[in-house]
């Protein structure tokens, strides 16, 4: 028995199974690991799933690049990897020229070290940092805490729930004191894609820079930042660049604030000349200087396999099927869901919408829990919501419905 | 023909031999992914060689607990696992009972963090760090930054080219202002093992808190951090450790300061609840609320086998070793190599020196970089230093000898 408005269980997965046979990106799915015993995956949003590419290449880098040519694949390869990398995220995913993006430390560490160049680089008489209160905890507890040791001060912009964080509300927020916007460009609960150009535009009229944090746009949505002039960006690898558990961040700075913004986290790899080992610290050109430690070399090689997929079937195709299986979550929702009382809080509308979902129900929690006994696996976020991720190379129409299916039957039965 | 006192190549190689043959460590060797064609690697304390185990392990990982468990890993394993191992990088290693290590970062950012929580605790009446200026570049370079940043001031101690960082030079610079000593326990040039113990008193005597780098001692030299009332310690883990390239580093801070010292990057994975994703920052309790960010899992794995591995055989026998490979290095050369000029640079005496020698000569840059062609594998150091890595579970007898050999036969061609 359906919940909804009458399309049943059975025409639901036909119904994905026809959008499954004309995806154009459905060879890509092959191109993963299996995940044997797994019914649906809906959380490449958190964690993305490996390429059998990436499997066979870091086998192979175990065993040859660490194992065999040893150090000898700092000067051969891994010296310029956090750059190089960077240049291919920039090229293919960000619409960044090259020189601009580089790879390493986590996100919450690449955010401060930016954040606190952006901070100061906007100087004294601009101590004001603007955040929205929907922003992902690690931007709203890294900015709080680079107020409480530079004195800056934080001013919230509070979402507007139909339609998120608005160039209006930012405007509003602006003053000629503030110095530095901080804001995803897709926000990790309801997947509201932000008005990346429109905010830039007029936060650069008030005088201000603007970081903004990619981690749920990078792989899915463009997000142009040369075209846009964006000041700085942060975004995430382990979700849909594939990068795996705990893979590196990237940053990117905009090549005209190279000569004046400076990060905090001095170290020898991000030196002029890192192997001369003198006296003082005199930061590398461009990006390089960007850099701190050693970079996760183990955790890149996904990346760079994720991006050459993207690159070869286009972002904007990767894209399309975003917005697409959205749209079958929406509808099938509307068809079979809604009669349970379940809510789509993510925007309806697909150019509003980024690479996840957000359903709503007082009884997703314990929903959840079952789901993840069944292996379907989507994501749970508080209160009441189960987060359908979309990544748009792995995840099938199939999968999706399943996921869909399993949550109206454990409705059903109460 | 020998450039030294008589013994040629073919007696060293004798020697050698019978070494090896009765080397307790001789079956550790076995345990790691062959290296065909290296004829010698002897830069093992820059990047550690891979077990076997844990080129098995990591396959299995991308296959299963990223490929197939993915998301469902973070509950299962992932959560915990910067504590879990960085207790066991405690006990093994460090002498640190549990909850006082934590692994994550880079070195360079794990130091950076430290630092600061130091620097803040110690206060603004006390406003000095003093350094060595023959400590690791990062070292020197962070705590500049943080020199910069906060108003401190460096005191630099230079050490003693016959005695390393001595207690009595510590001391000499302590003053009532001094509030923390940032110091490695083995020089990454000389390999001068500092009297951890005698500087760690007197300077607690002064009012001070110590930061110790490991990085060069964790998992050749023990450092009984708890014993030894040391404060805070950082290390790197793709030494020694075998944790891989650009592995993330581990953290200690001595538990009677977790409720007073602060780090600064403020990120969703150290918060005490990192799942609510509340509106406030909230360091968790202990050492969780040092990690910022989203552990690297891929680089965790080689750590935990070689500390299995070390554990499995004594740190001591471990120690032994190394002391042992590094007066078969200093023999050899006073037989071999002394006639063509070449000076031994590290200590003499097996309990001054740590898990390498370091050679120099006028003529190196070019004998390494021959060596190199040679498929011989040390480091260079500049101005004129090659330090030999003795890794004392992988590296064999032998393979010194060749290396020596190798050297002599450079320099005689010459």
């Amino acid at each position: 028995m359906s919940g909804g408005r009458g399309t049943g269980p059975a025409a639901l997965r036909d119904k994905a199974a026809a959008l499954d046979a004309t995806d154009p990106l459905r060879h890509c799915r092959d191109l993963y690991v299996p995940a044997d015993g797994l019914v649906a995956y809906l959380d490449g949003n958190s964690l993305g799933r490996p390429l059998r590419a990436t499997a066979q290449r870091i086998t192979n880098l175990v065993a040859h690049d660490w194992g065999t040519r040893l150090i000898r694949s700092w000067d051969e390869q891994w010296m310029d990897l956090p750059l190089r990398l960077g240049d291919r995220i920039g090229e293919v995913c960000l619409g960044a020229a090259a020189g601009q993006t580089v790879v390493g430390d986590s996100t919450t560490v690449m955010l401060y070290k930016l954040l606190r160049a952006a901070v100061a680089a906007a100087g004294p008489e601009r101590p004001e940092i603007v955040v929205d209160t929907e922003n992902f905890p690690t931007d709203r507890y890294v900015a709080q805490g680079i107020a409480d040791e530079t004195g800056a001060r934080l001013v919230w912009v509070e979402p507007d729930p139909a339609k998120g964080v608005t160039p209006d509300l930012v405007e509003a927020a602006l003053t000629e004191r503030t110095g530095v916007v901080l804001l995803s460009h897709v926000a990790y609960k309801s997947a509201w894609i932000a008005d990346l150009p429109e905010i830039t535009r007029r936060l650069h009229d008030a005088g201000a820079l603007v970081l903004w944090d990619l981690c749920h746009s990078v792989g899915v949505v463009p997000s142009d930042l040369d075209e846009h002039d964006v000041d700085l960006a942060v975004g995430c690898t382990y979700k849909f660049l594939g990068g795996g558990p705990g893979a590196p961040a990237f940053g990117y700075v905009a090549a005209r604030h190279h000569e004046r913004l400076r990060q905090p986290i001095q170290g020898w790899m991000g030196h002029a000349e890192p192997f001369v080992m003198g006296p003082d610290y005199r930061p590398g050109a461009g990006m390089r200087g960007f850099i701190s430690g050693t970079p996760p070399v183990l955790g890149m090689v996904g990346i760079e396999d994720t991006v050459d997929l993207i690159e070869s079937v286009g972002l904007d195709a990767v894209r399309d099927k975003a917005a697409r299986l959205g749209r079958f979550v929406i509808e099938s929702v509307d068809e079979l869901l809604a009669g349970h009382g379940v809510r789509v809080t993510s925007p309806l509308v697909d150019e509003q919408r980024g690479g996840h979902v957000t359903l709503a129900h007082p009884r997703f929690r314990e929903v959840y829990r079952e789901l993840w006994a069944q292996d379907v696996v989507p994501d749970f976020r508080e209160p009441d919501g189960i987060r359908l991720g979309l990544s748009p190379l792995s995840t099938s129409y199939a999968e999706v419905a399943e996921a869909l299916v399993r949550i109206e039957a454990l409705l059903s039965a109460g």
